[in-house]
Order: C-alpha cells, then sequence, then structure tokens
C-alpha cells in the first residue's frame, strides 16, 4: 500500500441549477495547481449536487409544520421520532436526519433535496470529466450522516461511480494464513470520511481529491451496496 | 485548508506481549523514510495494541460455547443477537459485534480483548514518543465496527491521545452567514477511517501517520467523547 493524499477543491463558489458539476471541479482544481488524473477519486458533496440539479423547494422557515410535512413527503418510513428530531429512511434506503433533507447553506426559504439518484449523479459527473477533459476518476457523491450509539456525524458515501463502494475481502488469507471472518469493508465511506477531513463545515470546500487509492478498487460500484436490507436489519 | 497526506507504516512485525508500541511505530516509521514529525495524529489498530497489552485469552476453538461465554463476560449489555451474531455494549460504551472481541490474525487458540482503557494507551504511546523521540503526534487507537442500516465495515476511534475526538462546529457562521445548526464532526472516526485506506486487512500494516489536520484540532480529547449516552440513544 502506497501513501493517500487528500486534496481539498478551493474556488468552486456559488453553485446554480444548471450548472456543471464536472467542469466547475475541473477547472477549481485545474486552477489550483491539482488537476484531476487518471484514478483519482473526487468527492463531491451533496450539497452542490442538488443544487445543480435544482432540487431546491420552497420551504417557509417560519411554518414549522411545512417542515415536518416535507420530511414525511420525502421519507418511507419513519424509523424513529423525538422532538424535533426525525430519523427517517429515504426512497434510495438510506436512513439519516430528516429523510435527508438539508436546510443549511441554502437560500432562505428554501430547503435542499437529496439527488432522486445520486449514483445517476456521479456517473453523469464521471462521464462529463471523461468526455470533456480526458481524464477517468470516479467519483463519490458524499453527505453527512448521523450513527446510532456514537456521537458526531461523519461523512458517507450516497453515490457512487467507477469505484467499488464495498470491498469484500472474506476469504482473504491473514498474516498468518487464517482465513479472514468478516472483512467487508464499505470503502466508499471510508473515502467520504477522509474527504470530509479537508472541507471544513464553513469553509466552502465543496470538493475534494482523493489521490493514490488501490487500483484494483476501481470497478464499478453503486451506493445501493451500502444499504443493508431492511429484512437484514436487527435496528429498523 | 490544506492537504491531508495519509502514510501506511511498514515492518512493525509481529506484536507481542510487553513490546513498546511507540518504538516498534516510530522505528518503521524512520526505517521507511516518513519519519514521524510534531502535529502528525498516528492511528495504530487495536489488534496490535492489544497484543502489547498481553489482553490475549486462551479460547478452545473446537467449543463454541467458550466464544459466547467469553462475549457474555466481556459485554455489559447485549444490544441484539441473532444466530451466531451478537451486537453488545463494552464496558467502555461502544456497541459493536461479539464486544470487541478479536479472532483474526491471533495464534490459534486464543482471542483478543479490547484494550481496558485505549484512551490510557493511546497516551501511553503518546508520552512514550514524546520522551524518546522528542516529537509531538496525536494517537487514536482504532477498531472495525459495523454500522445498523449500512453494510460494510468501517474503522473507528476506540482511543484518542492530544487530539480532539469530536469537533462543534455549532454556532459557526456557514458561507452565507446562516448559523450552521448541528455540525458535530467525529473527526477521530473520520481520521480512523481515511488511516483503514491504506491499511489493507491482510497487509500487515496496523499503523498509519495522517498529516496535515488542522493545527485547531490537536486538543485533548477522549473516545468517551464519542459514546451516546445511553438514555439519549434512540436506538439502545
Amino acid at each position: 500500500m502506497n501513501s493517500l493524499e487528500v486534496i481539498p477543491i478551493h474556488g468552486i463558489g456559488e453553485v446554480t441549477p444548471g450548472d456543471e458539476i464536472a467542469v466547475l471541479v475541473a477547472d477549481a482544481a485545474a486552477a489550483q495547481d491539482t488537476p484531476l488524473q487518471d484514478r483519482d477519486c473526487v468527492v463531491i458533496t451533496q450539497k452542490i449536487v442538488s443544487k445543480a440539479e435544482n432540487r431546491l423547494v420552497a420551504l417557509d422557515p417560519d411554518d414549522p409544520e411545512a417542515r415536518a410535512r416535507l420530511i414525511e413527503a420525502e421519507a418511507v418510513r419513519i424509523v424513529r421520532r423525538r422532538g424535533d428530531l426525525v430519523i427517517a429512511e429515504t426512497t434510495h434506503g438510506f436512513v439519516c436526519a430528516n429523510a435527508g433533507i438539508d436546510l443549511s447553506n441554502v437560500d432562505d426559504g428554501y430547503a435542499a433535496l437529496l439527488p432522486v439518484d445520486s449514483d445517476r449523479s456521479a456517473h453523469h459527473i464521471r462521464n462529463a470529466l471523461r468526455a470533456r477533459y480526458g481524464v477517468d476518476v470516479a467519483i463519490i457523491v458524499s453527505d453527512t450522516f448521523g450513527r446510532p450509539w456514537r456521537l458526531g456525524l461523519t461523512d458517507v458515501a450516497i453515490g457512487v461511480a467507477g469505484i467499488a463502494a464495498v470491498v469484500d475481502l472474506r476469504g482473504t488469507a491473514d498474516d498468518r494464513g487464517r482465513i479472514l471472518q468478516v472483512t467487508e469493508v464499505a470503502i466508499a465511506d471510508e473515502i467520504a470520511s477522509a474527504a470530509e477531513l479537508v472541507m471544513g463545515k464553513a469553509a466552502a470546500v465543496p470538493a475534494a481529491i482523493v489521490r493514490g487509492l488501490d487500483a484494483a478498487w476501481f470497478v464499478d460500484g453503486s451506493a445501493r451496496d451500502l444499504v443493508r436490507n431492511p429484512q437484514e436489519d436487527l435496528f429498523r
């Protein structure tokens, strides 16, 4: 294994509906002298993907019921509720606060919904980068989720293109020749978390390059591979 | 924000009870021409910390009941059980499979328990590195946990020294001057996940350097800051 580099992409600026994320990211990376390279994994926050895809909906900030109705509309199931906190399952199978609806960094009066299909969003960006810049990169669309049992939020992958979401090392012999028992590693989530470390919540860095990942991981994956089947989930 | 580097530390070799992890890590890092530097965060897997601290217990591999008894002994509470899978709360408050007992990479007939106090283990390593090598680094002891709702394992922090576990960005204005609502980021878990990406389960890389983290994060933290109070936990 070699070293990884995690490079924040500054200068992307405000994203508006219709913007081509691929162009914003590639140009900003080039402008800071870290142009995208083959086998980079580019992590892009849901926030700017949702904006580019015009997933903004009007929301009266003075109407607390409006927020609750929007969450109900986006959720396929409410998993837990306590006071203002709603943990809900989205149509994608993600379980997260507010069914993934994002109120921060959005113009007053608007909320941002999750992309309809973040895998598709990731593929779109990946294909545009290949077509326009001739560069072969993987894309992860990331979002910030809470966890049961553990405090603090971490970034996870909600959309994936050109890279595995989960790497199955089951059956690989460990350094003593024993067969490892459970080693399905959620590398896409770990890559999203690594990228978050250079983003900073208030720093307006909505994308980062993760460079140096294992070449074997660059196969076609899907964020669906990260969704535990509800029937097999002990906590739903 | 600047770039991060995540550097695997190769050549640590087999760890046995009584070994000084600080020496093994510092010497291996120096031998590969990436000596530890001030403000590095060194992530060390629980596996070698437990071995060095002689947290090995005999376990008859042919006695399935022995494993169950050991898990019961290490758990303060069984959170869920299905077939062979036991999700249990440890004395530290961690909720994980098998109460954190590790069967892989251990000599046949032995299991490795979690360190008694991984924060203390981390502080011990940090202090030894300062005393012996004059280097001021943060330490994270990492372990590999599953999650409800999401498939695949990720590495998280179970011990912390010299770095915050959770960074509270609540009340920080975002790029539009709005006050962010919930932005307590579990940076120690994200750092552990970033390090895991260069370790590889079968590659015998039990430690990694994460270099370039925000200088403001190097304050005294604790893995206890990552444990959600059971009374406030909707899933326990």
